[in-house]
C-alpha cells in the first residue's frame, strides 16, 4: 500500500490499463470497457487502473471504483496555455495519477522533472515511463512514484518480456534501487499474459502498464482475470 | 450563417473565447464563466463560443447554449497514440469545433492539413490560427473554415490590433479570399474592446478569438457586452 | 535560367541530391561522391546540386562546380541559439541555397514562412519540402524558390512516382501555379530512374531531389547519367 | 587530466566557451575569436575549449591549440536523416566532444541516452546540460563525461550563481557523486568573472561553460585572463 500522507493510493502489485485513443477506449464504449475492468478486477487482491484521455477523465472518474490516470500532463501552471493539460485540472476532474514521458508523447527531461514537481504539489500519483535500465536510473533521481519501462522493441509486439528482454526489468529495479528506493518499478512492454506478469513480479516490479492486450481483446474480463491471476 | 450541409454552423460575425488553462477558465470556475458568457451573449446578433481544454469540453458542452471549440486536436484517427487528443473524441464530447496551430500549439505545416481534413470527417469546425499576412495565405490553402490571425507582438499585450497593425488583418482578408474565398478570417490579438471589435470587422474579418480580455476580467458580463456592440 | 537579381542562380530543370548523412554522404567520402556528380553532368543541360549536412558545406562548397545547397536552416539570426544552422553562415560558407521543412526534418508553418523569407534577407535560395497537393499550395503562398512534393508513401521505396501517383505532382504544379506562379515544383520521391525523371518533367515539375537512388549507387556515375539523359 | 583510453582529453578545471551563433562566434570572424582564446590561455593550467556550430568545426579545428565541441548532435546513426548532426561527422570534422541538450536545444531522456551512448561509440565527450540539482542527478545516471548545471533563471543574466543561488552547483556535485562519480559538474549559468570561475570551482564543479561573456567582450584577451585567473 502506498500512502502519500493523505494524497492519492494505489496499491501495489498492480495494473494499469492504458486505453490510447483505441476505438473501444474512448467515450460511450470506453466508459463500457471500464465497468468491465472493474467487474473482473473486483475481489483480487491486485489493483487495476485505467489511464486515459483527458477528454474523458471526469465522466469516466465520476462513479468509477478503479483510480483513474491521465495519459499525460503538461508541467505547467495556472496561465496562457492553449490546448495543454493543467495538472489541477486533472486532479479537480477526478484522476489520482498520470502517466508522464509515455512513448508516444516525450518529454525533456527539464519537463519531466518539473511535470514530477507539479503532481507532487497537486496531488497526483506520477508514473514516467523509460525506454532501457539507464533512462530508468535517471528518471529515478526525479522521484517520481512509479516508472514504467518500455524497451521500444517489444512495445505493441507479440514478444514476451519475461522471454526476450528479462534483464531490462530486472537491471531497471536493481539500478532504481540504489538512485531512489522509493521509486516502484512497473514493466511496461512485453506483457500478454498472466504468466508474463507473474513473471515481471518474479524479476522484481511492482506491476505492469499495458494497453492493446486488454482494450482491444475480444474478451476483456478472461483476458483481466488471467492477467490478476499472475499477480499473485 | 455557416452551413456544412448537415454539419455544425457557427454564425457569424463571432466571438471566440479562448479560456487557455486560466485558473477563471477551468472545472467549477470555467463552468460558471461560460454561464456567465451565455447571459451576456443572450439576444445578440453575433454569436459567442468558448474554446476550452479537452478535458473540460464534456461538462462544459452538456446543456450549454454556446457552441463549445477544443483548443487542439491532433491529426489522428482510433489507435496507439497516448497523451493525444482524437478528432472522433472531440466530436463525441459535444464539441462543434477546434483551434489548430495556436501560438501556444504549433503543428507542422503537415500536421495542419491532416488536422483540417479530420475535421472536415468528423464534422468539426476548423478554425487555424496563424501569425501573419503570409501564413494566412498559406492556411487558406489547406481549407478550414476559418482562420485567426494573431500577429505575436500583439498576443496578450495592451496594444490594439486597430491602432498598431491593421494591415495585417485587412492584408490576411485579401490574400486569403484569394487563395480561397471560403474561408472566414478572424482577428486573433490586440482586441480589448467593443472598438477593438469594430475596427476588426471593418478590415474585413469576420469576427476576433481573444482571451485573457474576457476570462481574467473583473466584470466579465460587462466586457462582453461592450465586445458584443462592437460586432454591430 | 532562375536569376534572384545579384543572387544566387540555379539552372531548370535540375536534379538535387540530398546527400542525407548515408557513409557515403559525408565527409571525405562524401567529398569522393561530390567529384563523381561533378564529372557525371558535365556538359549536360540540367543543373545537379547536392544538399548536404552543414558540417560539410564548407569544405564541398570550396572549389565545387556544383552548387551546394543546406539541407536545413534555422529561422534565426545572431544571437543566443546552441546547435542551429544561422543563415548567415550557411551563405558565408558557400552554399548558394537551403532546403526547408523535409520530411525528416519538419518545421511550424510560421517558421517555415520565417526561414524563407531568412533566406531572401541572405541570398540563399529556398527549396520547401511538402506532402501532398494541399501543403503544396500552402507553400506556395510563402513564396519559396522552389517546392519538393514528396507523397510520404514513395520516400524511400520502390515504387515509381509516375506509375503510383504521378497526381500528386501535376496537382502540386496547378495549384502552385495558382496561388504563386514565381514557385517552381519538383519532385520529391518516388524518382529512381531516367524514366522517373522524364515522368516528373512531362507532369510539369521543374526537376526532381533525390537521395538513396543516387548516393547509395554503386555504380554512382551510371545511375547520373540515366537520370540527366530524363531531364531532356 | 581525464583520459578516456585512446579517446580524447580535456584537462579540468576547464572553461568551454559556447559561440552559440553570435555574429563574432561564427565564420571569419569566429575563426578570429578562436586564435584569441588561443593566445590568451597559453601557457595556463585551466583548459579553454570552444563549443561551435557544426558548420564552423572543420575549420576551426584544423590547426586549432584548444579543443572544439560541437554545441549539439543528434542520437543518429548513418541513413536517412536530413538536417541532423552525425556524431562520427562531428568526430571526423576534428571535435573531441559535443554539447547535448543545451537550454537551446532540449532533447528527451531517451534522446540524451542515446546521444550519451553514441558520443561513448565514436569517440567523442559528452557534456550534458541540466537545469536544476535534481535533473543533474538523473543525467549522471546516463554516464556522459561532463554535465553543465544552468539554472535557467541565471541564464544570459547579470546575476552571479556565487551569490544567487550557489546550493545549484554545490547540491548538484552533491547528488551527481551519488549516483556517478566519474561524470565531472560544471557551473554552466552566472559566471561573468574570475571571481565566479574561483566560487564555482570552491562548490565543488571542475569548470565552468559560458557565452556572451566571453563571445560578445570587447576585450575578449583581458576577459579570458581573468577567468583563467580564478581557476587557479
Amino acid at each position: 500500500m502506498l500512502s502519500l500522507g493523505s494524497g492519492p493510493v494505489l496499491r501495489v502489485p498492480c495494473i494499469i490499463v492504458n486505453f490510447k485513443v483505441y476505438q473501444q477506449g474512448y467515450g460511450k464504449t470506453g466508459l463500457k470497457l471500464l465497468k468491465d475492468l472493474e467487474r473482473a478486477s473486483k475481489g483480487h487482491e491486485g489493483q487495476v487502473a485505467a489511464a486515459v484521455a483527458a477528454i474523458d477523465i471526469r465522466h469516466f472518474a465520476d462513479g468509477s471504483a478503479l483510480p483513474i490516470f491521465s495519459q499525460h500532463i503538461d508541467p505547467i501552471g495556472f496561465g496562457a496555455h492553449t490546448g495543454h493539460v493543467l495538472p489541477e485540472a486533472v486532479k479537480e476532474a477526478g484522476a489520482v495519477g498520470t502517466l508522464i514521458n509515455h512513448s508516444e508523447r516525450r518529454l525533456t527531461i527539464a519537463d519531466i522533472g518539473a511535470a514530477v514537481s507539479r503532481c507532487r504539489e497537486v496531488g497526483l500519483l506520477s508514473c514516467v515511463c523509460t525506454n532501457n535500465v539507464d533512462t530508468s536510473a535517471a528518471v529515478a533521481a526525479l522521484g517520481p512514484d512509479y516508472l514504467a519501462v518500455e524497451p521500444p522493441e517489444l512495445i505493441g509486439g507479440t514478444v514476451s518480456v519475461s522471454s526476450a528482454r528479462p534483464e531490462v526489468v530486472s537491471g531497471s529495479v536493481v539500478r532504481v534501487r540504489k538512485v531512489n528506493d522509493k521509486v516502484k518499478v512497473l514493466c511496461g512492454a512485453g506483457v500478454k499474459s498472466g504468466k508474463d506478469v507473474a513473471k515481471a513480479i518474479e524479476l522484481g516490479s511492482s506491476g505492469v502498464l499495458l494497453a492493446s492486450g486488454v482494450v482491444t481483446a475480444k474478451d476483456v474480463a478472461a483476458v483481466m482475470r488471467d492477467l490478476l491471476a499472475g499477480l499473485k
